[in-house]
């Protein structure tokens, strides 16, 4: 059995920076740079080793406004900011002391990545694998989705003037078929359902040699590009480790990246390595690494998906027992909440601090006031939310909820008594 | 006759920065700085005068990464960015090389305002109205509108912990009702067109002293906000004016407001006052700037708007004589382009630069095209395109036009058929 799907034709050597080797997570078993993503030795993922050298905060703060000033923590070449790619990142930092209020806290930062160019974090893993799949000779950029990661795939190919091939079931959204379908990709509906549609891209990337699906062949380069969220958080507070940061969970990769990064930066000294706690969000409806948390497990029981926060919806959760670990390893906490409640964490949000989330934001929201209720999340300890996707994209999630507060004639004095003056 | 709305019971002086009076468009006249946005004198629109004083370039670098690094530029207290607002601006100017290989120019840069926190450039200039009316004593933020405008204004009075109060017409989208009323404002719902709509709030403020209308009785100072994509241009270009800008044109106010930011950079020696030329897009449907210049009239004729571009559909724009100064001063020119042309020069910019923008954007790209086509547009010289909101808030513009390529059974081989191997 193997691995290694899209090996390449070209002889170039890649340049992927400070990146040298890649570490199966289970057993550390090495092994050269390459579109792999599972070990051969022992079946457990691939993850990115590095040899950063020195690496000061002068430079990054000398770098573009977006995650290209990381570069020198990305397995991406010393020139990445030269090539065409998208330029996510630098998405803002701000103080929610109205939200913060309203949840019990002293201090409340919420990282708002709607910033970015489709509006997700998305794109700040699809720009990292975008980067390295170049370097390994691919030519397409490819993905399996059911909406964010789609959108960012078929974006970064249009402004790099790559094909795009991006398979969707056909069952979606509309509105998510559209953003898609808008940057003139190769967008294939698939009759099938999501996994269908996960089986048919790794089926795919082993009969196509220069197609980069970001989300498994090029998964491990990818997937580091979440690191650069707590990057961002550091620096925009002055290169500080906050003590809580609460971040949803759909396949867990976030939340192990959102470690590593904070990791990284304490061992490279830009930051102080103080102390920090790592909190999961899952809605009920698909909260399996919760349920594992809560039962004391390291191991993690899929389940069958069933939740209004799509982008989420990952049943069996590959990082599951790595985000387990980081957890009680930080002493932090994982927790899920309803769909209800994912509406008004919403709707918090939106109210306190004039930020419209998709549902995993909700997510995030409502679970850290069920944190906070619990006594899990500390109120006196500053906390950061990760806002990682924009509400306009799940709008089916809150139609039924809001609406104008009246309709009126077109009259002052209708207004007036509708607002009850 | 008195355009005086909402004047305040308040007694504290407003500190507006280095905001002066205001003064008359058409002679002149000066006044305080009040909550006025029609001269008694000679009845045209008030515009806000400054003394800056001394500015340097690194008394702007070194503040934060939003609009309010330009505060000393913009009628605002000085203690702006520590009073709850929202933190526009600071969007991505990103060098479009893709799409000028296919508009036949050297060097195109898309300033892409999508990035801001509802969206669109709205932000910007509702931010600088709250702030300014915080200071006259108002309490609550209002406008009339049927899009952007509502989602920023209840967005920042949010966010600020105002209420708000937005009047639209009921039949607007239910899209656009769900991404205003979601942060929780007074939305009233009014059963007319935009005319009563905006009639009403002409009325209503003369009826609450404590409510600030962002485009009526505050409107000398909200419109200054546009001053900042001027300011963020010239920066991201390295402190340079461009030659060549196309801005989209509704009211006129953006327009002429990127002209008056780019002349006052010169004056303050911010920038080399280089010669620049504006250049105005509207769609065909509503097109009576376009129609004045092609004229070669220097007054302008309403039309009844009818175009997909909505959110330009102003058929007596108030700024429009003075658009027609700019361009002719600057030696530009007026376009307009057909909804046909609007829906190509979306999906131009999708396919070749990743950024799905609104129909006004598809406005700015269409009408670079016409422009370059008829010898408008110097090839030769660098070109700005202001990409000012999000295609995700006019989905119904573009939804018969794109899709998937195929729609195909859970099969490789089906993929494979489909993408013609």
């Amino acid at each position: 059995m193997t691995a290694t799907f899209g090996t390449t034709s070209t002889t170039k050597t890649p340049d992927l920076g400070p990146a040298v080797e890649l570490v199966s997570k289970e057993e550390g078993h090495r092994q050269p740079l390459a579109p792999e993503f599972v070990s051969a030795e022992d079946f457990s993922p691939l993850e990115v080793a590095y040899d950063f050298g020195r690496v000061r905060r002068e430079d990054i703060e000398a770098g573009p406004k977006n995650i290209w000033r990381y570069k020198k923590l990305l397995p991406v070449p010393s020139n990445v900011e030269e090539i065409p790619n998208t330029e996510p990142g630098a998405t803002r930092l701000i103080r929610a002391d109205r939200l913060a209020k309203e949840l019990g806290l002293k201090r409340v930062w919420v990282k708002d990545d709607t910033g970015n160019p489709t509006h997700s974090f998305k794109d700040r893993v699809v720009a990292v694998a975008l980067a390295a799949a170049r370097e390994f000779g691919f030519e397409v950029l490819a993905c399996p989705s059911t909406g964010n990661l789609a959108n960012a795939t078929a974006a970064a190919a249009a402004r790099a003037g790559w094909r795009s091939v991006v398979l969707i079931p056909k069952t979606l959204e509309r509105a998510k078929i559209l953003t898609t379908a808008v940057y003139d990709g190769d967008l294939i509906a698939v009759d099938g359902n999501y996994d269908d549609v996960n089986r048919l891209a790794t089926e795919l990337a082993g009969e196509h040699p220069k197609w980069a699906f970001v989300n498994v062949n090029v998964r491990p380069y990818y997937s580091e590009g979440s690191k650069t969220l707590a990057y961002e958080v550091a620096e925009q507070l002055g290169w500080r480790i906050p003590p809580q940061i609460v971040v949803p969970i759909a396949s867990g990769s976030q939340l192990t990246k959102v470690d590593k990064g904070f990791r990284e930066l304490g061992q490279l000294g830009l930051v102080d390595a103080s102390p920090y706690k790592v909190f999961g969000a899952q809605a009920t409806g698909c909260s399996p690494v919760s349920a594992a948390f809560r039962a004391g497990q390291d191991v993690v029981q899929p389940v069958k998906p069933d939740t209004i926060a799509r982008s989420l919806a990952i049943g069996n959760p590959a990082d599951g027992p790595y985000v387990l670990d980081i957890v009680n390893r930080t002493g932090g906490a994982i927790e899920d909440v309803t769909d209800e409640e994912v509406v008004e964490g919403i709707r918090l949000l939106a109210r306190t601090e004039g930020i419209f989330t998709e549902t995993a934001g909700g997510v995030t929201v409502a679970t850290a006031k069920k944190l906070v209720e619990t006594g899990k999340l500390d109120p006196d300890a500053e906390t950061v939310l990760l806002i990682t996707g924009d509400g306009l994209k799940t709008l089916d999630a809150v139609e039924n909820h809001i609406g104008p507060k009246a309709t009126v004639p077109p009259s002052a004095a209708a207004v007036n008594e509708a607002l009850g003056y």
